[in-house]
C-alpha cells in the first residue's frame, strides 16, 4: 500500500510561520509522525511539498500507477485551484484532505474547499494530528 | 479520561437510512468500534443519541464536570442550530464535530455548519471511521 | 391502506390562532372532515400533533412498517428543520406536505421548504381544502 | 359552475415529453379525467392550451364574466411571466395553479413562481393528479 | 398584572457560561433583580427556562388567558425558531425581546431575530438590567 | 412628426383592472386625453396595444422610417423582456417609456425596468397623466 | 397654488457640471423656464439649492403649511438619503421627484431612490424638461 | 452624572409626523418625561435636536469631558452615517441607541445600524417610553 | 440529414441593427453562407425567424420527426425563455447554441444563457461566421 | 501650484481618537508635515476640516478657478457620500484621496470607496505619512 | 498564418481521465485532427500544454510578433485565472476560446470565464471538435 | 535597510502591454527611477519580476532573515492568491502593495485584493510614481 502524501504552499515554512495558527512543529515533525503511523499501519509514504499549483498538478497526474491513494494538505490552494481539483478528479485515486487549522473557524473564504467535493473526505483542526488522522482515514477506507 | 459521545437526529435509524449515503452498518456497529478504540487509548466512553435539540443541549449542559470531551455527530443540527453550538461554548468542553458522509460534497445547505467554530476540528466523510478517527482527535487532543 | 396524519407546530391552537391567516375551523374540525374523506377512500388514519421537532422526528421514524404513507402539514418546522426532511428520507414512506395558508404570497421566509424536496408533492393555500386534496393525492399515489 | 382550465407552455406535447420528469400520459388523457371529476363535481370546464404568452393573457382576459374561476397549469410561464400574473389580478377570478412535476425538487430556477402570488393556492408533484386536484381545490373555494 | 417570563435555551448556564460576553450573575439574580422590579411595579411574574424549543412553544400557548404580556429572552432560538414566532403571534400577547449581550454587535448570524417583528420591542446589551428594562416597557405598554 | 404610441399587456383592460393601483379611466379616456395634447403639440400619433411580446416587438420594427419616436408603457415586459429592449436600440428611434402606477414603491421585481437604459427617460407614477408629460418630453426631445 | 422646488447638493455648478451628463444650461435657466411654465400653470414657485443634506431636511420640513406640493431633483442624496425621505414623509405635501439625467442607464448605485417610494412620481432623463414637466405632473395631481 | 440626549432627523416634527407610525406625542412631552425619570435617577440631562449629520458629530465631538454618556435616537442617520459612529467611537462615551417604532419590523433598510456595534444596547419599539428606558439603562450601566 | 435554422427575435433587422455591435451583413447573407456550407456537408437545411417566443416553441415542436438536428440563435430570448428551453428538452432533438456577439463580454444579464444547459454546446462571438461553425458542429455531432 | 488639503469627519479629533486605529499624532502635526513637503515640491497648500458633508460639498465646489489639485481625506464619507464625489467630479480638479488606516483590513463597510473612482489614485494605512505620499503623488501628477 | 494552440492543465490525461466527461481521444488524437484542418486552412499551428498558469502566461507573452492568432483551452485556469486573461490582453492577439465539455451546464464555478471577455469568441461542448471549430474561426476571423 | 522589490504576473510587459491602461513606461523605467529613490532613502533594493505564482511564494519566503520589507505589486495575483497572501504573512516582513492603475475604478473583480489585510498599506493608481510612493513609505515605516 503506497501513499503520496503532498504538502500545498507556504506549509515548508511550519514552525516558524504564524505559530499561533499553526503551531511550532515542523514539517520534518509531521514527517517523523506520519513514518511511525505508516509503519504501524504497514503503508508506504512518499512526501512532496511545493509551493506552485503546477507541480502540485504534475506530481498529482504522474501519482496514477504508482500510488494507491494521496493524502493531501492543499493550503491556500484548496480555496482557489480548481485545476488541483482536476487533477484529482482525473487521476481518481482515493484522496483525504486535511488541514491544520480548524478552516471553518477562519476568514470566510478559508471555509470553501474546492478539493472536498472530490476527496473521500476532510479533516480540519488538529494540528499535525490531522495528518496522521489522515493517514488511518485513507488505509482504512482503502481495505474496505 | 471520560468522553460523552453524542448522535444527533435520525442516525438511530443507521443501517436501514439510506444506505447508499450513510452505509449499511448500525449505530451499535458504531458503539462496538468505538469501544475497541476506546480501550486501545484507554479512555471511557459513555454514549447517548437524541432526536430531540433540547435534549441535546440539556446532556451538553449535564457534561461539564463530568466529561473531559465531547464526540459529536450533530447530524441536521448542524446545520440549523445555534442552541447546541452554544451550549458547547458555554460548557467549554473540547469538542470534534464528526459527520458519516463528506457533508462538502452534498446539498449546498448540509456545507455550512453551526458547530465547527466552536470545535476543536472536524471530520467528514469516512462513514464509522469518522468516529474512530474523532475519538482518537479529541484524546489526542486533550493529552497535549 | 393507513396513513399518518402529522401536524406541527401551532396546529392545535387553529380557530384562535390568526383567524385571518389560518380561518375559523378547528384541528377538530380538520380531523373530522378527514375522517370523512378517509372514509370514502377507504383508508385508515391516524393523526398526532406536536410542537416539538424531535417529538416529530420521532414520530416519523416510528412510522416506518406500520403506516404506508405520510401526510404532514410541517408549520413553522417547513423552513427550518433538516432533521424532520432527514427523517422522512430516511423512512422513505410517500409523503405529502400540505398547508393552510398559500405559503407563496407570505413572508420570503415561508416561501422556501426544506420538506418538499423530499415530498411526492406540495399543496398550498386552501385552508382545511389542503388535507382534504392531500390525502387524496396520497392515496391515489399510493394506488399506483 | 364554469371552469376555465389553462395548459401553458409545451404541455400539448405530453406523454413524449421528458416522461421521466412529466409521466406517459397525454393532454387528452388529462381531459379525459378532468371531464370524470367535473362531472361527479358538477361544474363545466373548458380547456385551452398555447405556447404563447400574449395568447395566454388575452384568453385569461376573455374570461372575465363568463368563467367563475381559472385552472392553470403556467408551465415555463410560470418562473418568467409578469404579463400572466398581472392578467390573473385584473380579471380577479379565483385562481388556483397546478404542476404535474414537484417545482419545489427542480431546479433553482423553477422554484420561484409569478402566479403563486396571485393564486387561490399552489398543488405541485401528483401528476396528472394535480389538474384533479386542483379542480376539487376550486369548486370547493367557489362553493364556500 | 400577571407576566410570563421565558428564558430560552442556554441561559440555566448562567455565570458559567463565557462571562466575558454574559456577565457573572446567574439566572437566580436575575430573578431576583426582577422580583424586586415586579413589586416596585406592582405586577406578578412567573419564570421558567427550557432548552427545548417545543416547550418553549407551548408554554407560550398556555400563557393564553393567564398572563398578559410575554417577556422573552429567546437566546439562541430568536435566530433559527420560526415556531416560536408563530406561537407569539398564536397566543397574540403583547411581547417584549430581550438579550443580555448586544446581537448587533455579534456574529453576523445573531443579527437576525425572528421574534422581533412580532414584538412591541427588543431591548439589547444591558446584561441583567435588559430583564428589567423590559419589564417596565412590558407593563408601561400595558397600562397603556 | 409622427409618433407611436404603444400600450403593453392588460393596459386594455384599464378601467377595470385592480382601479386602486391603476385608477379608473380607460384605454379610450387616454386617447382622447392624449389626441388633446398632440394638437396642442401638432404631432400626429398613431396607438397600438398588444399583450404579445412578439407583436409589440413587431411593431416597434416597423416603426422605422414610418415614426420619428416612441411612445411606450411597456406594463409587464418591462421588467422582463429583453427582446422589445432589443428591438427598440435596433430601431434607433428615441424612446419614451411610461408607467401609470410609481413602479418604484410596488414589488421588488417592478423596480426594474430592461427598457429605461435604452430610452430618453422615463416618466412614472402620473396615471393618464404619465402619457400626456410622456409625449410632451418626447415632442421636446425631438425639437432639439 | 404654492410649489416649493428644491435643488439638491452639486445642481448649483449647472452648466460647468461635467456637461456630457448634465448639459450646458445652468440653474438660472432653469428657473427661468420653470417661471414660464409656473405662469401658464398659475401657479407661484419657490425656489432653493443647497449641498446639505441637513438644510434639505430643514428646507421640507419648513413647507408644510405654506407650501401645497413639493418638486425635488433630489440628486445624489436621491441614493444615500434616508432623513430627506423620512422629512418629506413627514411633512405629507405631494411630491415630485426629477432628475436631469436617465438616471436608470448610469452606475449601479444610481438606479436606486430612497425618494421615489414617498413621491407621487418620477422623472428622469429629459435634462430641464424633467422639471418643467414635472411641475405639470404635481400642479395635474394637487388639482385632481 | 451628566447625560447627553440627542434628538436625530426628523424628531423635531414628533406629534405631527405619520403619527401611525411614531405615535402623537412630541418631543417637548418626552422633554418633560425624561426631566421627571432623571430626577428620579438623580441625573442631569442636556438636550439637543438636529436634522444635520455634520452638527450631530460635532455636538458628539463636544460631549466628551463634559457628559459621562450619550442617548442618542440617530433616527434616519442610524441607517446611513459612519461619521456618527465615528464620532461616538472616537470620544468612546457609553451610548445608548434608542428608537420609537420598532426597526426590526419595519422596510428591510431600517433593520441595518451603523450605531448599534458602537453602542452600549439599543432599545427599540417602545415609544417616548423607549427613552426613558434608555436613560435607566445608561445610567445603571454607568453606576456599574 | 435536414437541418432546422432558428433566429430569434430582432435578427430580421441584421444589417441595419446596432452594426457596431452585429455587423453589416444580413440574414439573407447569412442565409446564402450556409446554403454553402450545407451544401459542402451535404445536409438540407430550413430556416424560419419569429420575433414571437410562443411562435419559436411551436416550430421547435413541429420539428420532431422532421429535422435530425435544430440550429438557433436564441437572441434576446436566450436570456429570458424557459419555454424555448422545455421545447428543446421536449423534442430532445440535438440542437446548437449560436450567438454573432460574444455575449460573454456584454451587459451581465446577456451572459446567462437558459438554452445553453440543454443544448449539445455553444458558439458565441464569430459574427456570421457562428452560424457556419454551429453547423458544422451540429453535422458533425450528428454524423458521431 | 496650489493645493486644497481637506479633511473629513472626525479627523479634528487625530491624537484623542482611538490612537490604537489612528494613532497619536494630531491635525496639527500633520499640517506641519504637510507644510515641509509642500515647501520641498514648491506648492502652496491651504487646509479645511469639516464635519459636514455639505460643507465639503461647498467647499470643493469653490476650489474650482483657485486650486490645481485636491488631497482628500474623506474619512466615513468615503463610504457613505455619492454628493462629494459629485462634487470632485463636477470640478474635475485631480483629486488623490488618503486614508490613514489601512481601510481594506477594515470592517466590510470601510472596504468601498465612492471617491476612488473619480480620484487620480488611493493611498491607504501609512498613518500621517499617506497624507505626505498624496502630496508628492498629487504634485507629480500635475507636473506631468 | 500562424497559429498558438494552448492546452491549459490536465489536458494531458484526455482519454484517461474521467472520459465520461471529456471523451475517450487523447490529446495526441486532438493534435492529428488539427494537422489536417491546419492543412486544409493553410495555416501553420503549433502546441503545447502545461499544468503551469505561470508557463501559461509566460508562453503567451512569447508568442506576441511571431503568431497571429491564439487557439486556447485554458481548462481549469479559465475560472481562476485573471493572470491568462491579463497576458491575453497584453500581447493583444486575436484569442478563441475553447471547450471540450459544454461548461454552462456543469458545476455553477464553471459558468463563469474570466478569459471569453478578452476573447473573440467561444466555443464549448464538441469534444475534440471544439478545436477544429475554433481554428476555423480563428482563421477565418484573422482573414477578414 | 535592505528592500525586495516583486513584480507580479505581466509586469514584465510594461511599455508594450495596454498602454492606454499601464502607460509606455518599461520595467526597465522603473528600476532606474527605484534606485534614484532608493539612493536618496539610503536604502539598497533587489527586484525579481515572475508570471508564476509559485515562484513568487517561493521568493517571498526567501526573503526572510535577508530583507527588511517588501514592496510589491501583485499586479493580477491580487485577487486570486490566497498562496501570496499566506507567504507574506508567513515571512510577517513588513509589506507595501503598490498598483500602476487605480485599480477601484476598473472592473469589479480588481477591486478586491487578498493581499491588503496583509499589507501595511496600499498605493493605486499613480503609474510607476505608485512605486517611488511606496518605496517612501515602507522606509519610513520601517524607520518609525
Amino acid at each position: 500500500m503506497k501513499i503520496l502524501v503532498i504538502h500545498g504552499p507556504n506549509l515548508n515554512l511550519l514552525g516558524t510561520r504564524e505559530p499561533d495558527v499553526y503551531g511550532i512543529f515542523t514539517l520534518a515533525d509531521i514527517t517523523a509522525s506520519l513514518s511511525q503511523v505508516a509503519a504501524e499501519l504497514e503503508c508506504e509514504i512518499t512526501e512532496m511539498q511545493s509551493n506552485s499549483e503546477g507541480t502540485l498538478v504534475d506530481t498529482i497526474q504522474a501519482a496514477k500507477g504508482i500510488f494507491h491513494g494521496i493524502l493531501i494538505n492543499p493550503a491556500a490552494y484548496t480555496h482557489t485551484s480548481v485545476a488541483i481539483r482536476d487533477a484529482l478528479s482525473a487521476v481518481a485515486l482515493p484522496t483525504v484532505e486535511v488541514h491544520l487549522s480548524n478552516i471553518h473557524k477562519r476568514e470566510e473564504f478559508r471555509r470553501h474547499s474546492y478539493i472536498a467535493p472530490v476527496a473521500v473526505g476532510q479533516i480540519s483542526g488538529f494540528g499535525p494530528d490531522s495528518y496522521l488522522l489522515g493517514l488511518r482515514a485513507l488505509i482504512n477506507y482503502l481495505r474496505q
